[in-house]
């Protein structure tokens, strides 16, 4: 049988859209998702979920109502489920997302920055 | 309040051992491990759960009974829950490993490569 690895930077170089997950791989019913970011997002939490935050490149910055993260590339945090949050990044930021299947990446915030769900690359 | 990246390069600096799983994040009930490898490893499945191998640093190889991969750095790859595997590594090969609580490194093989688990570095 042929087994494949998953590249990120192949990944990353198929598209150039922003704030819009793309599902690379699947442990169990978690997914592996890459996206880019550059800007401001919305703050938003998730009720239910930890959610993983691993920098492939660029300078991500993660504000918490009572303080701030910094993630360079080669490093992850992981926000608590129930924390708001908003990402922020002043150069674009590739990023690799891990949390359940079904998570929104506005949380149950809605509105136009919701980005469509389970969209495989 | 004070929120702190984790990062690889800083954890992997500070232990030589192989073999030998360090946990340096939770998300929910999985847990992120760092681990350096050279050299084979022991035929082995996990019956209840996939397996997600990132290499930070050099060229894994994982045997299947059928085949084999090759996962480089900036490459991942989900071993499927109860497919057996046998990682092999020729230079030295630093790893993340995303799996549940309470995974050995052995599977249920047990044995003299069954490494402690739930170390935390």
């Amino acid at each position: 049988m042929t087994y494949t690895s998953i590249n990120f930077r192949q990944k990353l170089g198929l598209f150039d859209e922003r704030w819009a997950p793309k599902v690379i791989a699947e442990m169990n019913d978690y997914q592996f998702k890459i996206v880019k970011l550059q800007g401001d997002f919305i703050w938003h939490d998730h009720k239910d979920t930890d959610e993983t935050f691993i920098v492939l490149e660029g300078d991500l910055r993660i504000d918490f109502r009572d303080g701030a993260v910094h993630v360079a590339t080669g490093e992850m945090f992981v926000v608590p489920k129930g924390v708001e949050h908003k990402p922020y990044a002043e150069g674009e930021v590739k990023l690799l997302l891990i949390e359940p299947r079904g998570v929104l990446n506005t949380g149950h915030e809605g509105g136009e920055r919701t980005a469509e769900n389970d969209v495989w690359i």
